[in-house]
Parts: structure tokens; C-alpha cells; sequence
């Protein structure tokens, strides 16, 4: 450890030594770029990276657009060169005219990106310049093209292997808790004295995948609460009056938030290592631990109904049940997949429906959104690869005996 | 810092902690490969990884030649898809059109390369995997095609930005330092205490590169000698008996070796950043530091005179002197870049040929190679970038004064 | 650093460990202590020590009081003891007379500090002890006696020499801030987007003493702001929307706050340390820096001028700020020393009274208790020797010549 | 941890720093002891005190001897004072008699020593000059009272709940494993390598203690064999050619040899706490690890023998391992305690004699101390309070019944 913790380190330090490079170089953007796609020298690349990032850093939209949109042509592939590399490959099979075609394959642009990246803390500049990509390029084939290079090399650089698992605790730097509290998309923490009761706790957890070249920015977190039970209110579950219990004590573990804190990693997926993760790392910790569930939202039940013409009685919770069950199981996309997107993301990792719950999220968002019914999806985690291999192959959603049996009497009482 | 370093430190226990999989996969190899490119879940995908790494390291030559070659071929790309691709997106350029082209263009092996990365401290053991391509594919088209792909990730992977500069000292765990003393190829460590030597005085300094994900393994490093003065004789730089000098009296910092530890990184080029930022960071420590040099062999030089048929006259050093600079500045390979290897890197890295030194190596390999001369290259910090331009795009050696003049002396005597 | 990193991660981690103790001896305290002191065993001195500490933590008021009571009077010095072992070693100096005279003259409650001293973790709950026993044993002989032996035995733990000295910034851990907003005992900090604005800002510091067996507790910590030019109002230099001064620009460190966050090391000196040291290491990191003042209430300056009978005209600045001048040298306690509470820390430190300033704390308690006017006092690193010299064996105070005049003019004018 | 981590980093980080201090203090050592005793400024404190120290470093024995002896009798206590302030204690005790009393009763020579210990890294510095007391000093009566100060305050610093338990690993910086060679005193480790044997592989362990203030020096340290089956040969357990064994298959853990470290800290015990925390950790770590043992050399044998006239038969082990067995439960001191040292040690810890084995050591050095035999101290987790209690308490040695028939065979045998 005491390598790696001193590697660390190092890095935070330069982080705050100002680099003592000359003057900036005043020429537009779009020259930098084609300078530094054409420098010979490590030394005046990086230079001119730097002043890339640093323009890029002022521009307002339209300017980034441009910016975009310039690299995007300029920096595209030669169809012509492609097919020629490509004959000459195909005839001649050989270092050379792999390494040509190679070359002609790939657009300039992600050589681009590449040597932007080699500036120290590029990396998080990169990420949010695609956020900035995904967000004016919408619709723009080009640039859309373009976004499809930055994943390409973000799905490389972000790969699995490469990424930390970090308990995130009362005892973390409150300027990544600070983003914690800024980044929570489920159920949002509304104070310090918020995020503590969700963190100080011994029966409460929080981890975070993180980068090591982005070391001040979680990617992805999970909040965890350790019960005894699978439990049906979230507002029980974050009471702020409830007792804390004895971990030697709590039998299950709920996953009750999730939320990804890069606009600009959309799309490299890590959520699901993510539970998995934690979920074997807590049932090592404590071996009392049977239980690994999440308490989640359904967030397009409401929708869903109204668009099937389907009503229920809000007084009713048993219909309401019946009906989630119905919708979880049975709610489908054109294509097929499951139609509520939290489903989706939980199957897709292997999980399958274990509970549904009325009266669960009293919040107005979740009243609006799901009438208040909440699901618990289980991951079991013996069982984790063939419910996967069962969803993907097959299409089925594995539940569990309750919840197919309320989904069935929802067909039969049509409530 | 100290998240960082927490961050850090997680890395370390893992690797001591057994994954708690299941038994293993017993398909052969070719098998887990086709299943790991095909595999949709990152949970199944990581087992498949897992297996098919540790299957490598227990396959001998014939095996892993066998492997590369079965890789190579199954997983190449296939041309008629990258032109129906091409021609696709040409016609209609959009996101879905680039996509397709972009799979097309990418041999599967790439991807195969990717998802190996996943499994925690796989990187390591792809760099030994590329290693042993290297040494078994040579002159093998279809594999030294397959090592382009290798080259490929690793320069995105190992990119400068991702890389850490850490001193190495005697306070470095044994565990690296073992390998400190492994890999120098200059000047041999021949001892605990001659690694002590070159570590422990306060006016000898050590660096090296490690990527986070390989954190016991150094990349590159290089030694560095505090002195006052440019010195002449590796010797006495070495000596054992030598004292050691308070660092607020040294002007002059010597990079005496630079060892490259990693035959899977070659080709992918950290060297000239290492001795830059080296000398940068030196510099912000001992404001007294005015010049930074190296004191290096000249491995081609008895081989260079004899093939031009030029004697020298091992008893006069002026006359050897004038041989070396002459060597230096004019000796060239056929495509005209200097023939000395250690002369290319440096002079490719913006340094110039500053003094050339007879009796500066007097060791069996000294004699042998340079009949014990020895030569500096001048990192001035200024010129290094101006120094690179002119010799990438003239071909101009950059030399002082005094070693023009020997070469010119040189072409004069006939010596 | 590595090791000593890794030595205090070991610290950490075994807090959480459960000791794998048996059952808890149910004896009251009292017989626990007299078993402590008499154990010859180390493990059941351990285990008798952990039950006393852990009984000690829940009991009230009373229950202290009578075991603090028990120990000063059970396990006070025998002096019929102390006189015969002196004797002894009068007549027979030897290494065995010694040993007896000084078993003798130390009380063995002092053996039993040091024995609950033993458990891990038991440091900061023997200062927690103390600060009972200043609560509870204030007037009582016997107790105060009692507490000599604590101050005794912690003046030798928490010598300077096992001081560290840490930042404290918004990248420190959430439950030490905790304690910042808690202990912070001279402007409160009412939020912790109050807190963000003293640690955040690259112009503004916070540093801690710890002591690395207390690791989560501050023991006294000082807040700084770095400015240009000697600062004459808390308001404005704590405003919420104030711009943050590049570091390069500052020519002057405030020391405006200091607090002691352990009610059980009062006259455990190390303030004067923490201000020099603090003082010492902003000027190596930033040259800039050329003056090192504090922005100091004037506690007891509304007292003493009523005590005085002194009237103060508050709507004429310069009268205010003469008669505080005024007060600052010449009001004095019986014994001669400055009247002045944080006078007489700071002159006793080598500072000297630098500045006076009217309407410079113009919250409530600022006008209470001085009319709202403030101090600077000057710590200048050349003087501070010689100006706690001069304080200290001639009871003179170092005022600048400006402070002075001022003094004077208070004479003259009678106000 | 990460507080915890950084705290420590500084530590180190100040080593390096050179204090801005003035021109040393020309003065003799001792009028700088005097001036520092009476020194009322921090400040000038800790000049002084640097001043002392860095004089000691460079005195030779002669100047050594003269300084302690200026020491112990300049600032012993003055028996008057002491008579008087106890009077005055006795007639009226209160918090000033009492201050008073303590302040006579102990030497002056303490408080040198805390003020010594004010200065950043003086811990390790007064360790090493309590060595030169200790060594100079034997038989001087002044001197060891004085020593009696050194050690009264060592107790107190070393106490154990301050000292830290780390693992030494082949991952340990250099410059602590340099230490491990030079101090290992039972099993001398010969090289780099022998070392390597000793650490890398996992069924190897070694542990020492740390204090914070000097974390560059263990302070005594233990190596661990994990094995199957109590070990009969030191040989057989070190051999270089041994295989490592998978540490889920071990039931054993071996405390092979057991080192301290400074000589300035004899008779500060912290031996045992550190055999029994490291069974205690090691427990944690490895289930399946049941037994606990030394196995541990008979210095004292051969002597004993000789002296009591007693022979025995070197062709006959079993005849070796009666005597041996007889040698330590009957072999006593004058005053009636185990006349073996490392019997002395281990059975005041309260382990028992196990096993003895013939053959087991075949050095020069286990020949000669006991013909070759060696014994098995076992650490049973449950039963050291109580065998610790009857030995103390009874003087009774504890032995495995196999240990006891062999030395009432030995009775019989008269061999």
C-alpha cells in the first residue's frame, strides 16, 4: 500500500503547482487543433493541449459548437484512404499495411483526444467537454458521429479495471461530499445534517467508483441501508428519529438510491459492477448478511396506466399492487424490453422482482409518479448470471412467485 | 491527498483478497475467447476474462504461439464488412452509419484486449501477454499486425496523463527496489549496497513512471547524480569511496541511466517526458541546479569506425575525443537519423551534444563498446523544444562549440 | 512516509475492531482501581483498565465526584514514606535508595493514569476524566491536588515534541470539521457554508495540533487570512462576498481566530507553538509574506473602563481607539501582569501591540465588550525572542510607536 | 484512516526541512543545560535544547560521562525542599503545597529531559543518550539514578497505548528492513536473500512495534512461521529450499525469534504485548490457526549442566531432551526463578513449556548453548492470565504433561 498511497499523493500535489509554461499561444482554436494533431514533439504537444483545454474552457455555446463542429470535419476519416489501405492490406497482409489501413480507420480526432488527455487533469476536462458534446449536439449527425469517438476512447479509459471502489463516509473530505450531496438523484439530501444521517450511521454505507486520474469526482454512488427485513417505506427507511441497529444484528442489505455524477460518462456503464461489488464486499464484512435488495421508484407507472386507460383505486392498496405488479412484468417498449427504465437497468444486471409496495414513497414525487407504490429488486447474488442470461437471451423477466401472482390477479380483476 | 491515497490503498488489499468465484471454466482457450467477445454480462464476461488470463500464464511457448496466431485470425477484421460499412455511411453519414462502420473498422481482437483489462490487475499480465507476442511473432505477419492492436490500447492506456512520477529511495518498499536493481541496463547494480549507494546520500536521486493499475511495477526510471560540474568519468561518479555533497552546493544534475523496465511497453514512449519533468521538478527544488545533463555511452562507436575502416590511437585522448564527436555528428543510418541509439533518443528528445570524455568508462563494456568514452547531452530546459524542431525537421544535430570542433579537428587529422 | 502513513492507518482501523474481551468484571471501581494498581500481569491490567474506563463513562455526576474522591485520598503519598526513603537515600545514594525515595514520592494514582493509559483509545478519555475532575474537584483541596497529578503526567504526553501539525482545508474529513464548527470559540461558525468560506478560499488556511494518539480530535487550532495590508475589521474580512485574493498577491497572514478545543488539557500550553510554527511554514511556502498579525478581540476592555470610571465618547473613533491604547499598556492586574486576557497570551508569546481600531467587530459582542474596537498584535519572527524576554523578566510590553502615541494622547486627554 | 495518514506524512515531510534556526549556542553543554531548565520562552526553549543535543551528538565518551555526571548532580533533588514542602503538605494540603511538594520531589533532571524531547525528532535522540548512560554509567550509583529518570519517563512515552503495530513485509521500505537485519539477535539474518526468505512468502510473518515519534526504528520486532504441526528443527523452518505453504492449510503459527531493538529502551517492556497481539491478529486473520508456539533456544543449558556436574549422552536424544526437560522446570536462580532467560521471559508471559526437541538447533551457537536442543513455549489464548497468575503468585512452572514425565524420567535416569 505504501507505494500506491504515495503515488497518490504526488498527484494532488502537482495539481496545485502551477506549471511554469510560457505564454499562451494566441492563435484560434481550430489552428491548436490542427498543431497539435501534427506535432512531432511531446513537449510542444502538450503545450499546445493545454491551451486547447484552456480555450476551450471559455468559450459559451456557440463557440464550443463551432469547435465541435470544425474537429468533427476536419478531423474525420478519408473513405478514400480507408478503402485503399484496405486493398493494399487485403492483397498484402503485412505489418505495414495493417498499420496503414489502421491509420486511415481511425479519424484524426481521436488521435485528438488523445493528446489532450496527456495533459495532468485533462481527463476531467474531456469528460465534461462531452457533457457539453452530448448536450449541443443532439440531433447533428456529425456530431453525433463525433460523440461515438469520445465513448469509444472513454469506454477504454474508464474500463473496469481501471476504476476504485471507495467507501464514502463521514470521515471523507467534505469537498467530495459535497458532491454526494450534489449529485443525488433519487431521493435528494437536503442538508449536511441530511447527508450525516445517511453516512455517520453504522448501519448506513455509501460507496463510489472512482477514477484515479479524476480523483475529486465520484463517478457513480450507491447508498446502503443494513436492516433486518426487506423494508416497503423509504420514508421509514430515512426517518430522521430512527434508531440506529447493531450491524451484528441486520440481515439485509437495500440498495435505496443509485446515481451517476457524470453528465459526460453517459453511456459507459458502470452501475451494475457497482452493486455487485459492494453487495460481496458487505456479505464479507458481515457474514449475518442473507439479503440483497434494492427499495426502487417506478417511475413510469402512473404514465403507463393513463396511457393503457387503465385505473386504479388509490384507496385500494391492494389493487395498486396488482396493478404495479401487472405494470413490472407485463409493460413493455416497441422493442419489446422492459418499459419502466429502473426495470430495466435492475433485469438487465440480473436482478428479478421480488416485492412491490403500496404506500411506500409518500413523497409528492413519488405519488406522482407511481401513485406511492415502490419494488424491491433482489439480487441473489448466486443466481445474478442466469436471471441475466434468462432476460437477455430470452426476453423473460424473472419474479418472484408474489409478485406473478399479484401480476396475474391484476389480469384477472382488471384493476 | 488523503483521498487519494485511501483510494490507493484499496487497490493493494484487493489484490490480496481471493475472488470468491466459482470453479473454473474447462473449455479450451479459443473457446473462452469466442464466449468472452460474444458475452453480454460483465458478470459472465469477467469470469471468462478471469479464466482465459490465468489459462495463458500456465501455457508454454508453442501454446502461446498458437493462441496469438488462433486471435489473430478468428478475430481480424473482415474487409467486405468494412467496406459495406464505408460505403453506408458515406452515402448517408449519421450516427447509426458511423457506428456500424467504426465495429467494422476495429478487429474484434481489440475489444477481446479490452474486456481482459477488466479483470482487477489484468493490466500487468497484458503487458507480460504483449511481451511474449513480441518475442514469439516476430517476422510473423498476421501476429506483428496483432501486436499493432496491443500498441494501440496501451499508448491510450498508458497515456502521460495517466501516468505517475514518484521518487524512488531508500525508504522504497524492497519489493520495487528489487526490481530497480532487475531491470538497470546501463550500468549494472551488482549489490544491495551499491543500490544503497545509489540511493541513500541526499546528492543521489532517483524517479520512475508507474501507471495506478500497475502500482509494484516501475515503467521507466532514470538515476540521477547532484554534483558541481559536469562530469567526465562514470567511475568516479560511482565511485564507492566517494563523499557525498551538500545539495546547496551542487549546480549540475547528471542523468547517468535511464532503463526501460517493461519489454510489453515497448515502443510506447515515456522516456523524454520522464527526463523533462524530472529535470523540472529538480529544478524547483535546488534553485542552485543550473544545468542538466546526462553522462552517456556511445554504444555504436567502435562498430561505426570499424565499418568506416577508421583506427584510432588508444594511447592519444585527444585523438579519441575528435573520433567520438565526429561519430556523433556525422555518423548516420541510411535514412539519416544519427547511428548512435542513445544519441537518436536524446537529440529526439531536444537535448545537444555537449562534451564528449576519453577514460570516461573504463569497464570492460566501456572499453569494448566506445573504447571507454563517454559523452553529454545538454537538457537545456529553454531550448529542448526548439532544439527537437530543428532536428525533426532538419535533420540538424544540435552540438556546443567545443564538440563541433573536435569533429571538425576530426575530418581535418584523419584520426 | 509511506511507513509512518501506514503505521497510523493500523491505529484507525483497530478502533473499529471489537476486542475479543470476556465478560466484564462486575466489581465496583473502587476495587478495580486497588486491583489495577497491585496487577503484575499486563493482560489482566488491561482488561481491569478497559472496565474501569468504561464504568467511569457511564456514570453521573455523584458517582465521579466519589471516584475521584477514592483515588486522591486512597492513593495519595504515605509521607511517613516519603520522609524514610529520603533519608536512605540521603545516607546511601544508590540505585536502589533512589528507586525506593522515588516510588515513594509519586502517588500511585499517577502509576494508575498511566496503567488506564494502557487500552487503546484511553488518552482522549483520560482528558475527557480531567475535564470532569476541573468541573467537579473546583474548590476541593484534595481534588485539586488530584488534577496536579493529571497536568503532570499530560505536560509529558502531550509534549510539543509528539505535537503534529496539520491543515485543516475542505479536503479534510467531515467529522474533524464537525469538531472545527463546534470548537470554535471566538466567531461563530453558524453553518457549513459559513465553514466553506474559511477553508476553501486559497487565501484562507486553518492548521491544527494533533496528537497521533487522539487522532480525530483537534487539540487547538488556528484560522488565518491572507491578506494585503493589516486588516481593522472581522467583518469585512469574514464578508460572505468578498473576493478571494490571488496567493500571489498577499503580503500579510491575519491570524483571526484561535480556539482550544479540549476542556481537559486547560494550562496544557501549546498555543504559542501552533502561531510561531503556523507563522515559520506559510513564510516558506509563500515569500510574499513580510507581516504576521492577529486581528484580536479586546475582552476585557468595557470592564475595566467602568471599573476605572473612564467614560469613552462612542461616536468619536479616535477616542476609542486611545483609551483602548491606553488600556492595552497600562491595565494591569494586581500582579502587575496585562489586565488583558489575550494581551497577556499574546505578549507572553513575543508579540507586540501593533494597531488599534475602532468599529472593527461590530457584531453584538464585539460592541460589548469593547465598544466594538479590535488589536492587531504583531508577531515579527526576528523579534518574538526578544520581545517575550523583555515581557517576561521586566514586565515591559512592545508597542509600536503609532499604539504608543495613542496611549499617551489618552493621558493627556483624559478620555 | 486518511486523517490519520496525512497527520503522519507531515512527520516525515518536516525531517527534511532544515530549521531556520540562528547560530548555534556557544556556550558549554552544561551552562545550556542550566539556561535551558530555567528558560521561561518556548522559543528559546527549543534553541537551547537543539543546541544540547546536537553538542551530545559530537562528544566522545569522556565528555559524555562529564555531562551526565554534571546532570545527575546539578539538578538532583535537594532532600531539604523535599523535607520542607512535605511538612508543609502534610499540616495543609492544598493545591499549592501539593504543587510544591512535587515540584521538590522530583529532580530537576526530568524536566531537562522533557525539554530535550520538545525538539522535533529528540525521542530517538535521548533513547540513544539513555544507551550511552546505561553503558557508561553501570556501576556509577549517580549515574544510575539518573538512569532510574530516563526510564520513569520512557515508561510514560512508551506506554503501551501509544505504540503502533505494523507488519514488516518484503513491501516495507529499505530503510526499515536494513534495521530488521542489523538487529535480529537470535537467528542472524546473513544477506538480502536470507531476508527475502523471511518475508516474502506468504506463511512467513514478522511484526514490530513503532512509536510515533521515531518512525523510522522498530522497537522490537517478532518473526512468525505459519506451519503444520508443532516444528522440531530451527533448520528444517529456515531452509532455503523449503516450499511455502497455502495459508489456509496452516493450524500453527511459530514465534521463532523475537528481537529489541534499542538499547536505550532496556527494561521499557513491551515484549510480551506483542506476542500476544500478534497471535491475536493473526487469529482474526486466519481461522484455522489453532496453535500458538515458540520455538525457542536453552542458552542457558550446557552452563547449568556443567555446573550441577550433571552429563549427558550426545548419541542419545532422548536422554538430551530428559535433561533438558529437567533443566527448565527444576533449574532455578538464587531467588528461586527459572534459571533460563528465555524461560524467565516466556513463562512470565504465561506460556508453558510444550515440548523440548533434541537435534533441533545444529548451529555452532546451538550446539554449544545446548547441545542442540530447543523447546516449545506454547501461548494458549485462554489460559495465559491464569498461568501467568500461578507462576507469579506460586512460582509455579506450568508444562505439557509429555514435558513433565520426561523430567521425572530424567530424576530417575539421573541422565
Amino acid at each position: 500500500m505504501t507505494l500506491l498511497a504515495d503515488l497518490l499523493s504526488t498527484v494532488f500535489e502537482r495539481r496545485y503547482r502551477q506549471p511554469a509554461k510560457g505564454t499562451k499561444d494566441e492563435r484560434p482554436a481550430a489552428e491548436l487543433v490542427q498543431a497539435l494533431v501534427r506535432a512531432t514533439s511531446e513537449t510542444s504537444g502538450l503545450a499546445l493541449a493545454a491551451d486547447i483545454l484552456a480555450d476551450f474552457a471559455t468559450m459559451d455555446d456557440d463557440a464550443k459548437l463551432a469547435f465541435f463542429q470544425d474537429i468533427s470535419t476536419e478531423l474525420n476519416i478519408d473513405p478514400e484512404a480507408v478503402r485503399s489501405t484496405l486493398d493494399d492490406y487485403e492483397r498484402t497482409p503485412s505489418k505495414a499495411s495493417y498499420r496503414a489501413f489502421m491509420a486511415a480507420a481511425e479519424p484524426r480526432r481521436q488521435e485528438l483526444i488523445r493528446r489532450l488527455n496527456a495533459v495532468p487533469g485533462a481527463t476531467g476536462a474531456l469528460v465534461r467537454m462531452r457533457a457539453d458534446l452530448l448536450r449541443l449536439g443532439r440531433g447533428i449527425p456529425a456530431l453525433e458521429a463525433l460523440d461515438l469517438d469520445f465513448r469509444h476512447l472513454f469506454a477504454s479509459w474508464f474500463n473496469r479495471g481501471f476504476l476504485v471502489l471507495r467507501p464514502i463516509s463521514w470521515e471523507s473530505p467534505a469537498h467530495i461530499l459535497d458532491k454526494i450531496i450534489a449529485y443525488e438523484a433519487v431521493h435528494a439530501i437536503d442538508s449536511w445534517d441530511d447527508l450525516r444521517r445517511r453516512l455517520q450511521p453504522k448501519d448506513r454505507r455509501c460507496f463510489a467508483f472512482f477514477h484515479p486520474s479524476m480523483p475529486d469526482e465520484p463517478l457513480i454512488f450507491v447508498e446502503v441501508a443494513l436492516v433486518q427485513g426487506v423494508p416497503g417505506s423509504i420514508q421509514a427507511l430515512l426517518a430522521e428519529d430512527r434508531l440506529s441497529m447493531p450491524v451484528d444484528q441486520v440481515d439485509t442489505a437495500v440498495f435505496y438510491s443509485i446515481s451517476n455524477c457524470q453528465a459526460g460518462l453517459a453511456s459507459i456503464s458502470f452501475g451494475n459492477s457497482l452493486i455487485k461489488q459492494v453487495a460481496n464486499d458487505l456479505a464479507a464484512e458481515l457474514p449475518g448478511l442473507k439479503t440483497f435488495v434494492t427499495l426502487s421508484p417506478i417511475p413510469g407507472l402512473t404514465g403507463w396506466l393513463r396511457d393503457k386507460g387503465l385505473e386504479w383505486d388509490t384507496t385500494d392498496p391492494d389493487s395498486m399492487r396488482r396493478l404495479a405488479a401487472h405494470y413490472l412484468l407485463e409493460g413493455k417498449t416497441s422493442k419489446g424490453a422492459p418499459y419502466d427504465p429502473v426495470a430495466r437497468f435492475h433485469l438487465g444486471n440480473g436482478a428479478l422482482v421480488h416485492k412491490v409496495h403500496s404506500d411506500a414513497d409518500t413523497s409528492d414525487k413519488g405519488r406522482s409518479q407511481s401513485g406511492g407504490t415502490m419494488v424491491n429488486y433482489l439480487y441473489d447474488l448466486e443466481q445474478v448470471a442466469q436471471n441475466h442470461e434468462t432476460f437477455v437471451t430470452k426476453g423473460q423477466i424473472v419474479a418472484s412467485a408474489e409478485v406473478t401472482t399479484l401480476a396475474e390477479a391484476a389480469l384477472r380483476s382488471k384493476t
